[in-house]
């Protein structure tokens, strides 16, 4: 059943629909400190990790500074401390796989890119809230 | 539609069966640093903080001590960086008004308390993936 909720009712509800697409970045040569103060400003968990040309290399949230600061490893730059493999959506995805993508690996959020990993956006869990429990209505 | 998405339809998923039974505590007198520490180690991003009765009186996440760090104020007690009003869940709540007190606060975890504030367990955003865009099955 699982694997076709949504295939004869209504409308499918799409990744794009669902994700915040005002966001903070940061680059792997800055400091843990930076990044800590990018995400008080940005009110968030998780920042995306970006090279010179705007592609997602990384992703350093309060839990891996929190992590620096309990190791006193706080006096090192992002791409030390960062996760490189992000799990992301793309935008055209239907929202229920991306909440189960979530789910399986116990993340708060997931980067959505395009296909040339450029940033367009952030799926926050608690922003499906709306949607547990329920079919897609319009 | 979205005041009575259950009533006549299949089985009411309670908080109490979506929730973690794991999870670490901390009080306000200890510091910033352990709490880091037992955040880390619960792997968690958040983290209930107890009076000596066991009753929750706090909450202090990743998100606080990043911010901690950020303003260079890491050299506090928990109970000075903590978050005061919690936002909650009782085990009996139907999951899906949990879900949306998450959205409505933008948080990621709800602390599921007894009528004595005692501490049950946590419902994390991520582990209601699963339910996105369905209604409840057996
Ligand atoms: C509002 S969130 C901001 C992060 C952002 N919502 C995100 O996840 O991208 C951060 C604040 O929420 C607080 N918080 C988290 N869970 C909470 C809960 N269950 N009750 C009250 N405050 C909570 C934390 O203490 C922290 O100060």
């Amino acid at each position: 059943k699982r694997n076709r909720p949504m295939a004869e009712h209504g409308v499918v509800r799409r990744v794009s629909e669902m994700m915040v697409g005002t966001f903070v970045t940061i680059t792997g040569e800055e400091s843990v400190k930076e990044a800590a103060n990018r995400l008080l400003k940005g009110n968030t968990n998780h920042l995306p990790v970006i090279d010179a040309e705007n592609r997602l290399i990384g992703i350093v949230t309060t839990f891996d500074i929190s992590k620096a600061f309990a190791r006193d490893e706080e006096d090192q730059k992002v791409s030390e401390i960062m996760t490189r493999s992000v799990i992301t959506a793309l935008p055209d995805e239907p929202v229920d796989l991306a909440a189960r993508r979530l789910q399986q690996n116990n993340i708060g959020a997931l980067v959505v890119i395009d296909t040339a990993k450029k940033v367009l956006g952030m799926l926050n869990s608690y922003d499906l809230g709306d949607l547990v429990g329920e079919r897609w209505h319009k």
